[in-house]
């Protein structure tokens, strides 16, 4: 599996052993990790500690010049504020575990122009179908809904 | 002047007076301010505190009922995190201190649906065009250009 994908992975399974959402994010310019992070709702009471957002908090103040450069890797699909995050820094590709749990605004991201890829990762997705099952409520509340 | 949008402002001026960058927001709930925030990126070196993320973050873990009455204030037009995040959690109304420093992703939100106020407020004008003229790069920074 491709490396940084399974750091995203390793994020989302200590989110989860901590009592958290189970979805995980890392940030990667020049091919090396610069921010790691995970859904921290639960862990901080934070609403927008969301995984990505954690990450790129994590990566730091970085240029533009640096964020052009960058992907940005996910377990989930991002959601509107995620999203928002990505075109704000124009972080120009995105590597996305898994879109079958939740489907978030990847339409709007490429026609920002950011490059999308799906993995549809099978540990991806039984990491949110049992969360999504045992915690209905959480996840819910998580994605505004 | 709107009393809420006069809060926005002075979370705004406290964020100047910290040496950040002054933009201010206050969540509002059946006429009461939930939650207060300003722009921190200069005081805590993050990349995801914004002032409407401050505001969100410091209203703390809301509902979706909860979100579906609330106003959030800003002084500035939202960027596409802030918006992303008003689109998350399906605020229903934005009001917005000025949009002529910088216009965000108000087309965006509309078409979501969400109700938007422009004031072209003086105070949030005056806060912001001689913020960007005093420290043009550090504003760059915070817009990702």
């Amino acid at each position: 599996m491709d490396p940084f994908l399974q750091a995203a992975i390793e994020e989302a399974k200590l989110g989860l052993s901590e009592g958290g959402i189970p979805i995980g994010s890392v940030l990667v310019h020049s091919g090396i990790i610069v921010g790691r992070g995970h859904n921290r709702r639960v862990q901080k009471g934070s609403v927008i500690l969301h995984g990505e957002m954690d990450a790129l908090e994590n990566a730091g103040r970085r240029s533009s010049a640096f964020y052009s450069e960058c992907t940005l890797y996910t377990t989930l699909s991002p959601c509107a504020m995620c999203s928002g995050a990505i075109v704000l820094y124009r972080i120009p590709r995105v590597v996305i575990g898994e879109n079958q749990s939740f489907m978030g605004e990847e339409q709007w991201l490429s026609d920002h122009g950011v490059q999308i890829e799906i993995i549809q990762d099978p540990v991806c997705i039984k990491l949110m179908r049992d969360f999504v099952a045992n915690q209905p409520s959480l996840w819910a509340e998580d994605i505004g809904t």
